[in-house]
Formats: structure tokens, sequence, C-alpha cells
């Protein structure tokens, strides 16, 4: 399976969802977003990859997504599964999900 | 040159950084993060690639950068010109610049 990659051109909308736990809830957190993905979230239609990422510090977890369209990753949230994911992450972290477009890529 | 693809197994440390803006200053961080990282950043040792994200309801830019370690991204951070910056950035967004290791990825 190819790696997601980020290019400016590419016809995609961007999820960056940050989410604030503790050391204790951290790992619990990957899991439970992990097992969601694979379950449920990427074989919703528009699913195009998700990138679950630990933060350092122990006090946040990451998730970097792509969908198709916006309309795609709405109709997603409407599945009363991933409700009930969102639901029981909710009593124990915080979530920040925000849409992107990329406007630039640099490298070195 | 090839897009950042996102692998769990690349040996790379990632930056999520959210800025919060205003929709009439986006645009403005936008350019200010796009210059900063052609002109300084990517020449730093270390810099691996930086994805610059605009937010589609206005209000975030987030910028999914890789870099080699966590100490060449530390020490990118004391160059008098970066620092310039970040201050020029803090008269008018808020940053929450975070370290993360990727954990898993899932495909469609």
């Amino acid at each position: 399976m190819a790696p997601t990659s980020i290019d400016a051109t590419d016809d995609v909308v961007t999820l960056v969802n940050v989410f604030t736990v503790t050391p204790e809830t951290q790992q619990r957190l990957v899991e439970l977003l992990g097992r969601a993905t694979e379950e449920v979230m990427r074989h919703r239609p528009g699913f195009v990859s998700a990138n679950i990422h630990a933060g350092l510090d122990g006090t946040r977890v990451a998730n970097y997504a792509q969908w198709r369209s916006v309309e795609d990753f709405r109709a997603a949230l409407e599945d009363p599964v991933v409700r009930e994911h969102i639901d029981e992450i909710t009593t124990f972290a915080t979530a920040d999900p925000q849409l992107y477009r990329v406007v630039s890529t640099h490298h070195a």
C-alpha cells in the first residue's frame, strides 16, 4: 500500500484532528482510533487515508486524514457506529477537528 | 521533488503546528510561513519537509513538517532569523506546536 502523500495538486480535503489527552490515556486513544479507522472509517465512501500520531510529550494524539470531499467526511460522521466511537472518545479526551486544503509544500 | 509521505517506519519526527487566525489574517500567515520555510527553515540541518494547510473555515492554518530529529528541530528554533519570524507571527496568530511520532497508517 502506498503511503499517504501530501501534494497541493491532489484533489482531497485534509482533516487534522488534534486530541488532548493525558500520558495515562494516550495509548488508549491511539488504539481506539486505530481500531475505529480500520473497522469503520476506512470503509466509508470517500475515505482516502488516516495517519495516527502520538505526541512525544504524552498529552496529544493527532489524526492526519484525507477524504475525497467535505460531503463524504460529513456523511461518515453521521454513521451511528462512528458516533458511538466519538462518544467514547469524548469521555476521556478533547478533540479539535478541522478541515484544510494543502496550499504549499516545501522540501530540503 | 517527491511529495511528503507519511510512514510509521520512517525515521523522522513530525511537527504539527496548528495556528489560530481570523479569516482576515489567514492568507498573511500562509504567505509568511511559506516564505520563512523556503528562505530559512528548509536550509537548516535536519529539515525534511513542511506542508502548509489553510483551514476551510478561515480560522486555522496548519503546518505538517518532518525533521530528522528533535534536536535538529530545537536547534532551528534557536536561529535568530527563525525567532524573528516567530515573533512576527505571534503578533497576529496563536500557535500550538507539538512533536509526534507516526504510530499507524490506514488506507481505503
